[in-house]
């Protein structure tokens, strides 16, 4: 049953973030339908009944499987696990974001995110902060081999950006990939991990949250990059083992860390994260896509799943 | 006259840097040649009479005129104006080094430096410090103009790796060039110039130092800028008004800057550049070429000019 857009309900529901920063874009891409919050500021459990649509990020557990109408479950993000991990997720069609703009904004935070490891960027502001004029060792990128693991939508962009400043790329997958950018060496699978891993002087994780990829970048993933290896986490929070990260930071095998997702976000204050001299912590900012485009996208997914016309 | 290589005298020339980090290259390169320091650490102008070739950063002022038998001054740097500031400089050819190396690191430190100021990463690695969760709006960067001024080996590979990136990039030169990266909004000349600035979000400087540049980052030139312009400097000291900028940054018409180069390097302890709380310091190591590049040029650039077969 196709539905009028005009009478479409449309929930926005988090319980990490503030999710009325989408209310102008949908306001705009479906006039006359109805909007409703249920995030971290505004509960209105009454109108679960009535809702069409959910546009996603990290909603409560149990909350879909209280809205009977549901058609479509959008997450604003390029991942879904913060959807699928709910037990009692309803069986609805779920849609993630992949747009070019979300790509960019990856490629410019994996290409920072790489060289501020890779050329001591981290050391200069610290000792900027003491007047210190402290020069580091000027490795040129064609000598710093740079791994990406996860090569979908954004893994490829990030490739080929980190290709074109001058780093040797080489990239991972669980199954072969074809359509790489020019340049890039392949690897995947298990058969392909050690050789992989063996190659990057940084490591790249972009990998979607799957039971394959919890906790994959922990002791013996890092045991196999070469000594002093820098790590740049923009894939999920739950990819990362924590303790063996601290671990391998103290033990030297790991050299230095960047990153973005956490297992609890906002990073708990008493985190040891936030103080480790060689960690740099950004709040889960690494891309975004903008409302309007996450309004018409969805439109064009209920569009495409025969919601609305 | 062709010299026997064997017979070379070759002098490492600063009075700046250590130029002892070229000496083992060197020696591989010259097989039997005589290497002289004449830098920070070591003077022994007794040898002054024998050398053929200055391999120079910031050689001292009247030094190179007192070297008689001079057949080459080999700048390690992209720049010959460390050389040429010399108002005693003999007549002798000057060569600098373009290599691949060096413009990849460029590319590295413009990627790092742009991104640094147009996605807030100086905001985060303050609030690290207090364990601070605080996002600042994500900007795709498809929204974000990056201008760069100066057309050269490394403006023009610079503007391909932000192109890579996503980010809008158009670039200024004195003359109009050709080849320039697909997708590169040109402009040039004094015509094109406020139409050039009118569009930088972030305006990265990799103009040479010449009369025409010198002190050409001023307010001027920061009034033409949108408001809250991101600023890079990866020039030279010289071409940027030191106090015009603290003003632009007060005024908010500068929103921040990253400068690698200064016209007094170190840059002196109590400089305001090193404490403001919008300016990001780096001591001058945006790019380097390596040692065996720098003495295999210096070979290919003295069989060029006949002194060696």
């Amino acid at each position: 049953m196709r539905l009028n857009n005009v009478r479409l309900n449309i929930a926005l529901v988090s319980d990490q973030i503030a999710m009325d920063y989408l209310r102008p874009a949908f306001a705009a891409r479906f006039p006359g339908a109805i909007l409703h919050r249920f995030d971290t500021e505004v509960q209105s459990p009454d109108a679960l009944a009535d809702i069409d649509v959910a546009v996603c990020w990290s909603p409560p557990a149990g909350l879909l499987a209280c809205m009977p109408k549901l058609r479509l479950i959008q997450s604003v993000g390029a991942g879904t696990d913060h959807i699928t991990r709910d037990a009692t997720l309803p069986d609805v069609p779920i849609r993630r974001i992949v747009d070019a703009e979300m790509a960019a904004g990856m490629n410019a935070y994996v290409a920072w995110a790489v060289v501020h490891g890779q050329r001591h960027m981290a050391g200069y502001i610290e000792s900027q902060r003491s007047a210190t004029w402290q020069e580091s060792p000027v490795v040129p990128p064609g000598r710093h081999r740079v791994g990406i693991a996860g090569l979908g939508v954004l893994g490829q962009s990030a490739a080929r950006a980190l290709a074109a400043i001058g780093y040797p790329v080489r990239g991972w997958s669980r199954s072969p990939k074809s359509g790489l950018p020019e340049g890039v060496q392949a690897f995947h699978g298990d058969a392909g991990r050690e050789a992989f891993l063996a190659g990057c002087d940084t490591l790249v994780c972009l990998l979607p949250l799957t039971d394959d990829t919890h906790g994959i970048l922990g002791a013996d993933l890092f045991a196999q990059l070469p000594r002093g290896a820098h790590l740049v986490n923009a894939g999920r929070g739950a990819q990362l083992v924590q303790d063996d990260l601290l671990a391998a930071l103290e033990s030297g095998q790991v050299g230095s860390a960047v990153l973005d997702a956490f297992v609890e976000e906002p990073l708990p204050a008493a985190h040891p994260f936030w103080h480790h001299p060689r960690i740099t912590v950004t709040p889960h900012i690494a891309t975004r896509t903008g409302p309007e485009t996450i309004a018409r996208l969805t439109r064009d997914n209920l569009a495409q799943l025969s919601v609305i016309a």
